[in-house]
């Protein structure tokens, strides 16, 4: 069929309330501006866990599998004292990445200008920042073998991971990198450690040989990670697209975050391979987590849900006029000064995650 | 004899510069307050590699394998290019910090509050950040083995290195960050990655152990990496001690130095294990590399390479009230205008490295 499948799956702590307010925005892409969805929705956690012995259960795993692409909430939180660990693991986002091979995640580091003179953060909040962080998802690190601890003969203990990347996982996500450059400032900074580690001597040689083969027309700059995580908080307006690994990927797109001026705004996809049609099953997320300290109470700041199914407009359902008509509904709810708690000035009036989503949709 | 040895290495770039700063304030404090310190200079780079074939010659090793303390300056820059690549490791930082195990690496992030409101930063200078970062500096995934590149029998080729901790190895560096809490707000903040990596698991067991077992007395908390560097760039007074791996320390602490406002400002020092009577081999650095591009010029801040001074009265001088009248004498320059131009507000006045120099031997 030519309907495309969108699994909506809230999961856990503030996850379903803000995916609520999304999901009411994709149903009115699909509704005002005919975009053909089959929307089916699924549960995560502590929920499907006291009923099926999942925190993945069956039906659950059937919508993702069929999915095109999945608009997740979140995972964790007080919940997951609840669940065994490894019932918790056997359905964990690791397990996911790697099951579907989501092996490039996408974070845009966007400071809204609303924002810049009434954020709590407004010291770190930056104009002209936008750039997007490319981290390898699926390798790395997170995955190598061997790995464990092991007592040592004089009885000490010894914890070890491995590192490790191929020619292949490094080209595949540089490739994404490249080809998202050139639909933006045409400029790749490749971020590794190679005064110090292997892994990053390959991850450098690989980068420019893919870029000298079939890139020379990007620009291509390298930078050591913790020259990056300065240059980040330091003058973030210089990076285009950065491309990094698994590791350094998770720290400095978190650094970064902050850099933005709020956690909350920040939208996130996770690609899979492209098939023959170059299309690419993709996870949404919002890079903000569970929040377990603010869930069920109605205040979580669904913007970066919103701003994750405008990615998914633009990269899953191919509508970019779509996803600009919905980032332009965002600034405009955001330049009338809808506010959410989390970037709320003193004293200001404060909507919940629910009139946020009214907000943005009165704007559209 | 009483005599305390330290070797003065100003190495490359504008590491000479700013080290000629450093070593006349030591020369006042060794006269005017009477202690007793024997200086000894020594060469490190090109120049002794162009007269010896190696960048750490004979006598420089002398110097520094004698000495209680070393004051140095700063490696790399352009010079790299004129020394084989094996010359270069022979001598490397890498290399001194595993031959002397200087395994804690201190790096104070304090905001001047004379720069708040003037330093090109400003946007990310904070009043009331005054928190120390130790990293682990001889062990993890810059030393761990099997490291290397292979290639796989497909032609590919694989990038793989080893992060790993011993008890041993994690618990001294944990020791060195529970007793520096308790002479400050006594609270550790120990960093991992434990839901994901085993070397983490340990490390956060190994940290939670030693507290129960010595130092119940200080407050311990953890957090993970990507958190941490969240929270460094949001909120950075919260902290006192840091403790962290050695990757992980280089990224947090980078970050970390934007957050303070100027990188030219902070010092630090590397500690190895404490002798008999508590004392630790110490080698004192400012954070700032060698910078090449301002390298000649006479422009650089010395305030790194000062305050690091400032540490070594602390620590090896056994100097507390030195090393607060040090501070002061920054402190009071800095109150007075006096700047370099990295922290110089548009169209004020810029002093050169010896004029830093002076303001502060000035305020002594
Ligand atoms: C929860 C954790 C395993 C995860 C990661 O490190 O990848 C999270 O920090 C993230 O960035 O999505
Ligand atoms: C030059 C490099 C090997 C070094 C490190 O990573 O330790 C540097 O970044 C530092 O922090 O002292």
């Amino acid at each position: 069929s030519n309907m495309i499948k969108v699994a909506v799956v809230g999961g856990e702590g503030i996850g379903p309330e803000v995916t609520d307010q999304s999901h009411r925005i994709l149903k009115w892409f699909s509704a005002r501006r005919g975009i053909p969805v089959a929307l089916r929705e699924a549960q995560y956690g502590l929920i499907p866990y006291l009923a099926t012995g999942k925190v993945l259960p069956d039906d659950t795993v059937e919508a993702m599998e069929e999915a095109d692409a999945i608009l997740w909430g979140a995972t964790g939180g007080p919940e997951t004292t609840e669940v065994p660990p490894a019932a918790r693991k056997a359905g964990s986002l690791l397990s996911l990445r790697s099951k579907y091979d989501l092996y490039a995640n996408l974070r845009p580091i966007v400071a809204n200008p609303a924002l810049a003179d009434s954020a709590p953060l407004k010291a770190a909040v930056l104009k002209d920042v936008d750039f997007i962080i490319i981290r390898e998802l699926t390798s790395g690190i997170y995955f190598g073998e061997p790995r464990g601890i092991e007592t040592l003969p004089d009885g000490q203990r010894r914890g070890f991971n491995t590192q490790q990347y191929t020619t292949s996982q490094i080209r595949r996500v540089a490739r994404t990198a490249f080809e998202l450059a050139r639909t933006r400032k045409g400029r790749v900074c490749s971020v590794d450690k190679a005064n110090v580690l292997e892994t990053s001597v390959l991850w450098r040689e690989e980068v420019t040989a893919l870029h000298e083969a079939e890139f020379s027309d990007v620009e291509l700059t390298h930078l050591y990670v913790d020259n990056a995580a300065m240059q980040i908080v330091r003058a973030p307006s210089q990076f285009d697209v950065m491309v990094t690994c698994n590791i350094f990927g998770d720290i400095l797109s978190d650094c970064a975050a902050m850099a933005s001026g709020s956690l909350g705004m920040l939208p996130s996809v996770s690609l899979g391979p492209p098939d023959r049609l170059g299309r690419r099953k993709a996870l949404y997320e919002p890079v903000h987590g569970s929040a377990p300290d603010i869930a069920g109470k109605g205040i979580a700041n669904p913007l970066g849900s919103i701003l994750s199914v405008a990615m998914m407009l633009r990269i899953t359902l191919n509508r970019p006029d779509d996803a600009m008509l919905l980032e332009k509904a965002v600034d405009t709810a955001l330049a009338a000064g809808a506010r959410t708690a989390d970037i709320a000035e003193p004293g200001a009036k404060r909507l919940s995650t629910q009139e946020m989503g009214d907000a943005v949709l009165n704007a559209l």
